[in-house]
């Protein structure tokens, strides 16, 4: 009988239930620990899911020769220095998205995976799911000609997640809707197309509708169970816009957690010469084409939409029994981590910014 | 009795039906001469319109003086020589959009205006409908707050004008969706958020869908007339992406005379702090702004929609009387041709560019 | 510490569940008491709630000293019998809508409420919920200049609650789909445009489609617990329609429990001289207006949709604690009952009622 | 060869221009006179149509031999001196609706009718169009069962036809939405249930949004050429809505040529036991009903939709010919005028009244 992988869950917030239950479906992985800051969250995991120990700093489990999987699930603050120490300490990384608060962190993150020979693989995943492999094999497959432009629009109405807390404190998070929401649309258009490099980015990140937090007017806050209206922070990007080169198609960007427009109109359009795509994120796609002198409006349908966690999670495990890196690895992950730079900093420049 | 001022119309094709009209509606207005290069299209309008002399040379007419006001309807190439003609001729003019094939000759325009004190409208028409004239209203009484971004969407599925006549040839036209359609765009989002500074421009516009004019698909041409699939060139932009810093708000663009996604998206978004609104171009706006705590979605009609040339027409006419230009005056319209030929650049140059 | 109010549940059914689990947020409250004539509902009331003691006749509540407050949700027939006798006996009683079965009865209740000095309060939720209250503020404030006329308008495609039980029985519920669902609407109506004095009634009140129960054709029925096809009585009005006048604006209504048109059209019109308001029932409202020459539809939104029954058990523990009766007392309620008796009154005589 | 019957059109305006081609299509009918009070119009008729002689004052026509039939094309005021001048002077007369400004008018022709023997057929175009009768077999072959209510709506949102003008002024058109566009309504409705004799009339017709003629915003007015802003009149209803009780059928109303609700709802629904119609004005219409156990919502489509006044005129030709009033008879009409006159009555008298 094969011994059983030790998974480590560090933070049991939210975005835990997206891994835990798809570790639990594998019969090669074990979740051994349960950590987080917040102790009773930790207890409520190891009673919730019928496993593991409940651990309540991170440290205590650098060390144990019965781990060999982590997941790293707290805020933006904490994943390089916890990914790192796991990385240095032998274990294998799966990491939330986005790669880190800033570049500088993501670089130092991908040099110690490839110092320690670890495995690092962010949660970037829209890789993983049917309708972005399907796009991404039409365009492989040249069906769509060249793909010289991609738009990426992440634009909600008013949508900021918890006013105060720690999404809009930059400290924590590394920044707004540009890192939180513009981290998925731009790995995935990356993807897409074949991970070119970034060349240019020219654009704005601006702090506006949450600034005013008593005064927001919106019907719900989808993470608002930490904000804080009277003493929190709001100091991130609640719209973002711009233009990005690379050696490939160039991106065009526009994203808003709050804007006074009601459409929502979250989607990519892959322009191509031959045909075209608009993917709707987390759904369906249309193609546009041509056949026979005719346009054609190709509407697709195919069993799974959604986020798949469970095929993000099977691919992990998968790597680290054959150390082969996949989709999600940091080296791809750090191009993603570039372009969000290079965005910040075109708009604290308020010029183009050449990566 | 006041004597009538005499017009001569300067070009007869399409675009010349948006103004002798409205010219006719007029009492104090009389047009005295239709000059084309195309004799039998002089001697139709001559005939249609009854009233007024066939000439075929423009240059015929420089010191008649029956001639007080001329509106320059010719190809792109001859706004700069034929406007600069007649200015220096005494005459007042109006001549159609865009300014000129570049920026060089926009200038020297408006340097010889200048010099002559003779007027020099564009017709961005624009800024004369009501519409836009709605939207501008409310921003500068303060109702959206601190407009912060403005999106340019004016994406058509296939909507290429003539392939391999004067719009697809760039010697004649100087470009293609970004200077025949962009220019509208661009304009009325600077007339709406009171004309600020351009500071720099980054983008890309692409050659690419027309470029195999035989083998393009599409349900029509809108200005095909002149066109030649044989012989006939096309190598102007038919996508146009890019990111506008200005002084005041920054603007976004998307167009496309052809793409191969098939929702056409024309509007303008005006992103403010208090609200926002998306002008549909060419008809009525939302406004999405708060009330007593509530989220708000406000439909407006109005009773004229369309672009008024009417408008144009009169409000020119009454600036060659009073001597006060107006809003399309070429002192404004240069920026927008600023905008352009910065657009143009940063894309041959593969990075952005600083006006 | 502060003596905690004491609270009995008058009938465990359906409508209890909005009462019970609001009164259980409050902290100056204590449910001591679930009574109902069907012993398993009381009991599992206890059971459920993990609180207060079982009793099956309310008639051995009466005199008990730890009791303050009590919620009437029987059906209509007992709504006064049990509302007079617990005031007689110095309690403060929120009563479910109607107030009851006819007007004389309603009276009668007010009567006793002067008398005992007791707060009386109906259950007329929508006169707690956001977009109601949204909606009279607008008019109250003069935006929609003067409301001249009301439609309302709660039809639905076949609905009738449960056909052969208390619902379709006039002897015990006083009626079908006005006294019903009319009473809800005709009631907001009334809250928004200021409670105003009804002068006549002329309409119909019909019993057409149930009156065949076994051959009635429906998707279900949302009340059919107690119904009994085979014995059951149908006997109430399924449709109605009729003109009201009032010393403010004029009320229009058509109501359906069933009726052969599909669409569901369930909402109020407010017109005013200014602007109009569409108030969907339970839901958005749209304002139709006008300004700078422009027609404007507004669309509104806010957190809160629904019916706020926690608002209404809230207000009502406050007036306890104030004694200031709120915008549900039987003195507003008794003016909704008075259109309703008018209605029916009309349909007898064929002819109007001046009240 | 059969001598041709000579035709007379009084009035020129555009409702004119929906007798005059549908006369010239008979082969037995000869237009030989246009009569208007503004001689151009009547000039113009004879240059357009080819035929006829022109005059300018209807008594001129008088006496004449060469005239069969009358069309009656004014204004309301002008409906009964003429429609009696010519059936006493030996015509039979096609009226278009409103029979008359008032019912006394209205009384007064159906008397003369009878007294001369002469035929006085209304223009109540919709009992020609086959979307209304397909809607009057269904109810006559017992479809839809016991109609027991029907509900018309002819709601548009600010729609006022010439303010200032004829349509708007009491003493021409005897009224204002009531009796212009109710007219049809309920004229239809009727029809469709049998022409059942009314009973009692309650409801209030309103002149709210026109009375401020200069302020008054919309979008565009469809009979304006006569209108006069600044020292026309506006007196007549822009509202209307009550309660009808017939010996049928009752009939509830609500009426807009102005409101400040923005949907469009015009359509009559018929309240059938085993089925229901929504007859959409002008349009088709849906029926919904019982089948097998399940509901059904059957949608319909024929041929001929819109106003077919062609129909109307050559039934009222074969009516010429054979001596047989139709549906369209001044003695069925009579009976809308009369609810008409009733609702003016009770919106004057603040109560029912009984006809």
């Amino acid at each position: 009988m094969s011994k059983k992988l030790g998974v480590a869950i560090i933070g049991c917030g939210n975005i835990s239930g997206s891994h835990i239950p798809n570790y639990l479906k594998l019969d090669n992985v074990e979740i051994r620990y349960f950590c987080d800051i917040i102790p009773e969250r930790a207890d409520r995991a190891v009673e919730k899911y019928g496993c593991g120990t409940a651990v309540y700093n991170y440290k205590e489990l650098l060390g144990k020769d019965d781990i060999d999987i982590v997941s790293v699930c707290t805020h933006n603050d904490f994943h390089a220095p916890i990914s790192i120490d796991f990385m240095r300490d032998g274990k294998d990384v799966l990491c939330e998205k986005p790669a880190a608060r800033t570049l500088e962190e993501a670089l130092e993150m991908q040099k110690v995976a490839h110092e320690t020979g670890r495995l690092l693989q962010i949660g970037v995943v829209n890789r993983f799911c049917d309708n972005v492999n399907h796009v991404k094999k039409l365009i492989e497959s040249g069906e769509l000609g060249e793909v010289y432009q991609v738009y990426t629009s992440f634009r909600a109405h008013r949508s900021i997640p918890g006013l105060g807390g720690d999404f809009t404190t930059k400290a924590v998070s590394g920044g707004g809707v540009l890192i939180d929401w513009g981290v998925h649309y731009i790995d995935l258009a990356l993807y897409c197309i074949g991970d070119p490099t970034p060349l240019t980015c020219s654009g704005e990140a601006y702090c506006k509708l949450g600034k005013d937090m008593k005064d927001y007017v919106c019907t719900s806050m989808w993470a608002s169970d930490t904000a804080d209206f009277e003493k929190g922070t709001y100091d991130v990007d609640d719209f973002v816009s711009g233009f990005v080169r690379t050696t490939g198609a160039n991106i065009t960007i526009n994203g808003a957690w709050a804007q006074n427009i009601g459409e929502a109109e979250t989607f990519v359009d892959f322009l191509g010469t031959k045909a075209g795509v608009r993917l709707y994120y987390g759904g369906k796609f249309t193609m546009y084409s041509t056949l026979n002198g005719m346009l054609t409006e190709i509407k697709t349908d195919f069993a799974t939409t959604g986020f798949d966690y469970g095929a993000e999670i099977k691919a992990f495990v998968e790597s680290v029994e054959t150390r082969v890196p996949n989709q999600a690895h940091i080296d791809r992950a750090v191009i993603t981590s570039k372009i969000l730079d290079g965005l910040y900093r075109s708009s604290d420049a308020k010029k183009e910014v050449t990566l």
